[in-house]
């Protein structure tokens, strides 16, 4: 995909398939929301009560998939380090209302009142993305 | 979710995000296709011409993630060792037809030619399901 389209796609909102890998060593995937803006990432989990949080604390890059459902197949995989920052109010509002206006609003003061809630920055170190047209 | 909805919403044709640990220890993942039959996840790779299938040979473990784009949110995490299977016609033509019988039958006879072409057989070691509200 060309950069426009790559701009297109992830500016629908889907969700980000989200790899960590854990203390253990071990592969973690959890699908989160994500907000792309000017060529950066914004993500959001809380360091102490999700898994994916307290993941980055042992092992920082992580790797992501976002894919359509249907035809025509397109993917965009991306690796990188987030950086965690705290939580911003209207960061975490830009992130949310994509993905339902009514919902976020409920959704929001609850996230600003957890004390372990972060933002998460990810400038892609790579990006990988393409049209499918078979399975793997 | 029950074991029924589990069913269901793995009936329906979705992408799984599919992560494997490289040689070099890095997480990758890609999203796939997948049948799931009678508790027992079904996919396809190349052992040599995809970096899936290589990785398998360096890590047996995976996870995956296969979630609902719109809400009512709902995901079903999975993790095991697949087992690596020569490749099998009539396994093929169930998985590939799930996601358009067109195009299924043209892709069938090139996944077929190809030597390292293989199916993979996932009995789950655990499984994960929720409805989400929120983000992660």
């Amino acid at each position: 995909m060309t950069p426009g389209q790559i701009d297109a796609f992830l500016a629908e909102p889907r969700m980000a398939h989200f790899v960590t890998i854990g203390g253990d060593g071990r592969a973690r995937v959890r699908p989160v929301w994500y907000l792309w803006r000017d060529g950066v990432f914004w993500f959001t989990t809380r360091t102490q009560a999700r898994h994916t949080g307290r993941d980055l604390g042992s092992h920082p890059e992580v790797v992501m998939s976002i894919a359509s459902e249907d035809r025509p197949y397109r993917a965009v995989i991306t690796r990188g380090r987030p950086e965690i920052l705290p939580k911003d109010e209207q960061l975490l509002l830009a992130l949310s209302t994509r993905y339902g206006d009514e919902q976020a609003r409920r959704w929001l003061p609850e996230a600003l009142a957890q004390d372990d809630r972060v933002v998460l920055k990810l400038v892609p170190e790579s990006v990988i993305s393409w049209d499918y047209g078979t399975s793997d």
